[in-house]
């Protein structure tokens, strides 16, 4: 369909010439556009995003990521161009429709709710946070400060102390702490603080590979009387055989990739114990229709049923990528099985190696540009020459094989 | 373990000269608990009802078979069997612990909430129903009065009108309803009233093979002026070619059999398009593990993902058989594939066929006994000799093969 603009570079100019009030205009428009923003769920994606907008209007653009759970570099493109298409305008609070834009969509999309449905009282998670819990999240939000900077080449990422309490409820919720034996495989998040501050567990361990993480649970632990185990582990070695089937539930939050989710739910089986049966916690990123089969396909698999799947129910600091939420899914194991290391692709767990990025950020103070690999330099660690520690990422290329 | 009672009949008795004090004895018993009321889900489906009378008593039987999402008469006998070893009480408002039943359960469970953190506004579900749908309750609550008897060989029952409702919600606030094509493969609870009320759809199509209920949604479509369109189908036979590829969306309750649920979901990959993308409503019984895999397994391998997944979304007048409840997924799908209907087994599609089973009821007038086969002879056609048209179920049998 050749409507608007040159197929060739895929740009989508001249929109001024053509008349979108007509319906296959309009839709071919909305095509060009999910190949031009080139967005895996097509025609979809750009239509959740106009309907976020009409719902919610004024909104930011990293508001409609999470909501949309789609990438905010994603979002913010479609943004850019439905405003050079005078189809939105922007205001101080986000983006708004122009009074063509909404005529355009009363002609074509039909929306018709003026707000969603979404529960104001837990937002869509469907539990609350009680006495008890609240008082967990006031310590944990202090305790969430002293984390030490993400490494991103393993794909760290922390999720809020919001998140980390509303896992611990929801676990607590399901009857999956009280009397329980729970492990953590890999808890950037600090995830195991709420959980074992609950004190309705019979053990919590914390497994990870980064030292500095496991130091810090280990203080808070001693602190707060929390009596956590933490264990320095690499999750491409098996577990020992001390903790191989000595848990109830498991919670984890792999690299988004699916490698990474392999490597991760092997080690979680061995933790259930394998042939045996368990429950396994699962966070991990809102994908596209093609990845989403994959992954479901992977843990059906290993003899996990998904029980229960909450869109949105993580909510993470930074991490804009992955538009800043991901899902949370309860599955039950029985009779479990887990992958051996020769059918996993140990050089692709990691988002940086299945999709090697180059990153550019400015030095905020002195607007020099440096680019980031995200493997010989991590931005955690980037200082500019003017001794600058802050930077403002301005572009992303992807590298090609 | 041969701790309590005899291996051979299954009985627990003799539990008096047990100490459940101790560790091992207890864990015989609720291991011998779950044997004795054939449980699939075996110790962990009588801790988790311990664990709802703990947090919600007292706590009538009705309620605790939702809450855990098992089948009524397996609760109602773990109940019968705890009371009579002392463990629980009986109350008027139902099931309470005892004494003695409270320390063993502080002993050995470790149970410390005395309450679930679900939502109280909105029940866990996460939506809630604006001013819009809480006036198409209302009228939604007067049509369903009209329902015809259910007709238990094609495994009819009937959601409430508050889980029409909320399946319209959910489908409206997932931006499944505004401006698209929807049908609904099965329609014995008439979502399709709710649905269509919103004003939301560009088409409602319903297609069931009971003429009783088509009719009905026909003469209230009329009235509301709602523009459903109802086809008699018979689900063994493909769509006609102008239903195929014609859907956004298919809404399905099938039966609760795996050939059931690949039955309908053929129809509706039919519906929108083999080979072609959707979204899928589909609402299906909790089930023991092993089965609970089966269909996710039937799911994935017709190319469609679970995107969302709520337990116990949906809630059912009578079917106790069930737990009164059934989850709710919203399902996506690319590519999408069906089975052949030599890949299914068409004459296992209902649970009547699956499981055989012969139910005695008694007259509530004369109190004769009658058996109904469910097939040569069903409970709603069952008319006493003495001219009783009210019966209660007293026993089941299953049939053997």
């Amino acid at each position: 369909m050749k409507i608007i603009g040159k197929m060739g570079n895929k740009s989508i100019k001249n929109i001024d010439k053509i008349d979108l009030f007509n319906n296959d205009n309009f839709k071919g428009f909305l095509i060009k556009l999910a190949d031009n923003v080139n967005v895996a769920e097509g025609v979809n994606a750009i239509e959740s995003i106009l309907r976020c907008i009409y719902r919610n209007q004024p909104i930011s653009t990293k508001k409609i990521a999470q909501y949309t759970k789609l990438p905010l570099p994603i979002v913010s493109k479609v943004r850019t161009i439905l405003e050079r298409n005078r189809i939105l305008s922007r205001v101080e609070q986000g983006a708004i429709y122009s009074k063509y834009g909404i005529k355009l969509i009363n002609k074509h999309l039909n929306f018709k709710m003026k707000h969603d449905l979404k529960c104001p009282k837990c937002g869509g998670k469907g539990i609350l946070l009680d006495e008890t819990f609240k008082k967990i999240l006031k310590k944990h939000k202090e305790y969430t400060k002293l984390r030490p900077t993400v490494n991103t080449s393993i794909d760290q990422s922390f999720a809020t102390p919001e998140t980390g309490v509303y896992r611990a409820g929801i676990m607590a919720d399901r009857g999956d702490l009280e009397g329980k034996r729970v492990l953590f495989i890999g808890d950037d998040d600090l995830t195991s603080l709420p959980t074992a501050m609950t004190d309705f567990c019979e053990e919590v361990v914390v497994m990870d590979i980064d030292d500095r993480l496991l130091n810090l649970i280990d203080k808070i632990s001693k602190r707060e009387n929390l009596n956590i185990k933490t264990i320095k582990q690499d999750f491409r070695e098996t577990l020992i055989k001390e903790y191989t089937g000595a848990f109830d539930v498991v919670f984890t939050d792999p690299p988004y990739t699916l490698d990474g989710l392999k490597l991760f739910l092997s080690r979680s089986v061995e933790g259930l114990g394998e042939g045996s049966s368990g429950v396994l916690y699962l966070a991990f990123s809102h994908k596209p229709m093609e990845e989403y089969l994959e992954i479901q396909k992977i843990i059906n698999s290993m003899n996990f049923a998904i029980y229960e799947l909450i869109p949105g129910f993580n909510t993470y600091e930074g991490s804009e990528i992955i538009g800043n939420t991901t899902f949370l899914a309860r599955l039950m194991g029985k009779n479990l099985k887990k992958f051996k290391n020769k059918e996993i692709d140990l050089n692709k767990l990691y988002t940086g190696e299945v999709k090697p990025t180059i990153r550019y950020y400015k030095c905020l103070n002195c607007n020099k540009i440096h680019s980031v690999d995200g493997k010989s330099l991590r931005i955690e660690n980037l200082i500019c020459n003017c001794g600058g520690k802050k930077f403002k990422m301005i572009r992303r290329e992807k590298v090609k094989k």
